[in-house]
């Protein structure tokens, strides 16, 4: 691509970089930024700038936070006993959007994938470890996805937790709500058969 | 959706006002940054402060430019004698792209759309009329989107230019290079057959 301006070359090879966005994207977007106002650039600019130089990791849970204690771990109307192991902020919001889960979580910041370089010493797997040796937690919920990466990962924590002789659970993988069963795949709807609960329990 | 942290959500916000970009994509693109150095967010941050701060519109032909008078409109080597009309600075680069043009470039900045409420006095038409009124232009090619938009908003200039006694021409339409007849939509094969070329002028 030959610009005609090198400001607007930069921005277009800056926007470029963002994950899912070619050069042909990114000039859209940069050109739909020209023709709005000014401000609407500078606070887009500043709030990923303020995100970047002030955002926190809460010393507890990992979690994306403003503040050194985040929301959930400061709440305490929340059961400290209960971990829910999750890989990342977005595992967070969707759990708590459910509604449906009242303890505490531990957020990894990624899974084990040698094939990215990433190893349990990139994970906050060793924090975990500590936190539960403190002897509160009663029992770790494991809520990775049920990828090979996913499944390394809940296997090398469980590996580590057995020791300290814990209940461990996973959630469970099954037919979602609204499937059909014809379009389900079998290993799917093989596990929730192995894995079938008591009908007065599914409501 | 609820976030964890205030500033996460501003970003979130703020990525989300860009075209084709919703909140989970935009979520995942800020997400993507906080594993970046700081520095990739700085550069974005400023590339785009910048371009939206100093970005100029060639004083001739309205193109995007960082001076007052673009390489093209600069370069005494165009001929000043033709000038191609487009909508705005991608097209120019498409044309520019095919090295087939030599003459100068008009860019009205838009089209003429009643529904998105873009009329003539939006766009740089009066700008290319009192151009044309100078005298040193011969042609003026127009090379809009063949669309409703496109299509009226030739037909408001050429309108205008008749009383100028110009020559004005209009891109070719027509089959693209590589594409198979049985595939071409009826009204481009209509027009590429009344409008058939001599076969040693089709190389």
């Amino acid at each position: 691509m030959n610009f005609s301006s090198k400001l607007l070359e930069n921005a277009v090879n800056e926007v470029a970089q963002l994950p899912g966005i070619g050069k042909r994207t990114a000039l859209r977007m940069v050109l739909h930024l020209l023709k709005q106002p000014k401000s609407q650039t500078h606070n887009l600019a500043n709030s990923l700038s303020n995100l970047v130089d002030n955002i926190k990791l809460c010393k507890k849970c990992h979690n994306i936070s403003d503040v050194d204690v985040c929301d959930i771990c400061a709440n305490p109307s929340r059961n400290e006993e209960i971990i829910c192991v999750v890989e990342d902020v977005r595992d967070v919001m969707a759990i708590e959007n459910t509604s449906q889960f009242k303890g505490l979580y531990h957020v990894l910041g990624g899974k084990i994938s040698p094939i990215e370089g990433v190893g349990p010493q990139n994970l906050t797997i060793e924090s975990l470890i500590e936190k539960v040796k403190l002897g509160t937690i009663k029992e770790v919920i494991f809520a990775l996805s049920s990828t090979i990466e996913g499944d390394t990962t809940n296997f090398y924590i469980f590996k580590q937790l057995e020791k300290l002789q814990i209940k461990t659970s996973t959630i469970a993988r099954g037919i979602a709500v609204g499937d059909e069963l014809q379009y389900a795949d079998e290993i799917t709807l093989g596990r929730s058969i192995l894995n079938r609960i008591p009908f007065d329990k599914s409501f």
